[in-house]
């Protein structure tokens, strides 16, 4: 097992017994699972049936020299900050702290065909017939599965079992496009806005829909970051988090920002998004008061930023993600440049972004299974190794 | 009680007692329940503790000789074609002679807000706890809360008991707009297409979804004519269901026709079109083979329709249904037109169409509740006389 080396935090353990029933052996080897943290993972310990198997991305945020536990048997990578800078040199400013935003990083630095992301206040939640519901298989089956963004078809996802294409769907379309985003919900505590929380702090959200479904080409949707999967192949470059937390004016608008990037950007691309199962439980509510400071001015700027994202165009000649976000890049600091100085300079971490991405991500590994060897010029402490991970 | 006079085989019977929950008495008066049918319409009997307190306007398909039953005690209205010729005259060739997209005269003569149409093989479904699902209730639930065609909310529609608007959702968008439609799902036979049926034969949807959502703006959607409802004020000029059946070369595409005028007039009006809840039980699947045959060209023809009604642009100056319905007709004749020759008439029958509705529903009837008097002058027979149905 290789990793990103050398990394002092990291602790490699021996792999332990399969779970009963173990996961394709491939698909094992194409999922990350990415996990930005404050504290130790013992929420871990729930989904053990379900993650073991799979290899982990631990992205600690604040303080580094604090010690993260994972509970034995997992296979993990750990970075704190210190790695983040030391990996990526100057370009780290454009990883947020403080925020659960510093979750990308882990994606720049898997290289697995998808990534399914989850904060460590999420537990396994359970259907309406008690069973407990593997999040993680059923983002693989909405990844795996096409998505229809150009017809709504009203039995939701055609491709799940049980369902098809109804009266009227037209033929020529039921083909679908690859899908690039499968975001998942919340038990419990829905992911709500502190206003929202604020005005109604008992809500709990008990309502299990069974669908999962295409976001329409041309609509825009709030992702949330807390349960979300994505194929890091189509889409990994646009799934940058922003600027948020520490010495930035803005907070919890993180998730929201890749959302409307990874929307406008899969719309132009041709690929999917989809939405719906699977359900996590939610344990606790952020405190509402202190979600009020960080989002106060996401609250005002989202107003500006939501017919700009509705309007955004992007040219023919932009075929990758890459290319995708660096135009959109371009349109963010000619547009939103006004609105706040604030995105000027997110305007710059996305094009850092992209570099990094581009360098830890050279076009020569995108279709590559095996153990790559590359030299990256973003610090001068080593060349070193990234893996795909097989353990 | 008032109907269009004379109707001979219409039968008024004596109200009967109120269910265990009546409705509200101004939502009685608010909806009527248009019901197509060639047989005796026993199926009423199980609706019974739903309908009862309604009005119903049935609209009898084929031999005009036959009887049809009605179950004692519902308050009905009963139009068969010797009826649809006498009102309509020479213009009763826009209502399509058997098949279910003769329902729509019955959206014509009703003085109604609100319209719930159903088949007469759908059947009171059980939700998942064994409860019987009031679809009607669900419906009018639907219409009476704001869509939200803007941007997708994720929790579905935030109007709903127990829902909200997640974080991320744009607050100057949470008024939402007024809905237009609520399009209800089927339990055991979905409504599937000819080939789909031929493939699975077996199949049965036993799927309970339990959500209800705002289709976005530009998306547009198959709709079924099976279980829907509508603000009849809003969208009602719109909800043509076209030339289907018999003498004319498509059957099965008029709930699909239906569904996409009023979609992309939706859109242009700035008011919604909602789907999900309430399921209705679909008893039979009506026979694949003849199906087919029914649906061939439309088959084809879908096609080329798709595209069109992805593109339609009405101009400012519409700003009712009946404008955009016209506008519509002309694009129709256009850019279909060429398509086959079926579009030609097809335009001709949709001014028709809104022809009959301006006569029937003068504009000084829009906004009243109240009994109305008025001459038409679409048949010779005699002035008839409109109610809002206060029984």
């Amino acid at each position: 097992m290789f990793s990103l080396s050398p990394i002092e935090t990291t602790t490699m353990l021996e792999p332990t017994p399969p779970p009963s029933s173990p996961p394709p052996s491939t698909l094992k080897d194409e999922v990350d699972i990415v996990i930005p943290t404050i504290r130790n993972v013992d929420f871990l310990e729930k989904w053990r049936a379900f993650f073991e198997p799979y290899h982990l991305i631990i992205v600690q945020d604040g303080d580094p020299s604090k010690v993260i536990k994972v509970p034995q048997g997992f296979n993990y990578e750990l970075y704190n900050r210190n790695d983040i800078n030391r990996i990526l040199g100057s370009k780290a400013s454009c990883i947020s702290i403080k925020d659960s935003a510093c979750r990308c990083f882990g994606f720049l630095v898997s290289k697995k065909k998808y990534i399914f992301t989850i904060d460590d206040d999420c537990f396994v939640a359970k259907d309406p017939s008690g069973k407990d519901i593997n999040a993680l298989e059923q983002h693989i089956k909405n990844l795996a599965t096409p998505s229809t963004p150009y017809f709504f078809n009203t039995l939701y996802d055609p491709y799940r079992e049980g369902a098809d294409f109804v009266r009227g769907y037209p033929f020529s379309l039921r083909e679908g496009v690859p899908t690039a985003v499968s975001h998942g919900l919340w038990l419990n505590i829905a992911d709500y806005d502190a206003p929202t929380h604020l005005v109604k702090p008992l809500d709990r959200n008990k309502r299990y829909v069974d669908a999962v479904m295409t976001i329409p080409r041309g609509a825009l949707f709030p992702m949330s970051g807390m349960n979300l999967a994505f194929n890091r192949e189509l889409i990994g470059p646009a799934m940058y988090f922003g600027l948020m937390g520490d010495s930035q004016p803005a907070g919890r608008y993180a998730s929201m920002w890749a959302g409307w990037c990874v929307k406008v950007i899969s719309d132009h691309l041709g690929i999917g998004v989809k939405t719906g199962v699977p359900y996590i439980w939610h344990s606790k509510a952020s405190n509402a008061f202190l979600n009020l400071k960080r989002e106060l001015k996401g609250i005002f700027w989202q107003e500006e930023l939501i017919p700009f994202f509705q309007s955004v165009s992007l040219s023919k000649e932009c075929d990758t993600a890459q290319k995708c976000y660096i135009e959109l890049s371009k349109q963010v600091r000619d547009k939103l440049g006004k609105v706040d100085d604030y995105f000027n300079k997110l305007s710059d971490a996305m094009v850092t972004w992209i570099q990094c991405w581009d360098e830890l991500n050279p076009p020569s590994s995108q279709s590559q299974s095996q153990v790559l060897s590359l030299s990256l010029p973003l610090h001068d402490d080593a060349a070193i190794i990234l893996s795909n991970g097989s353990a």
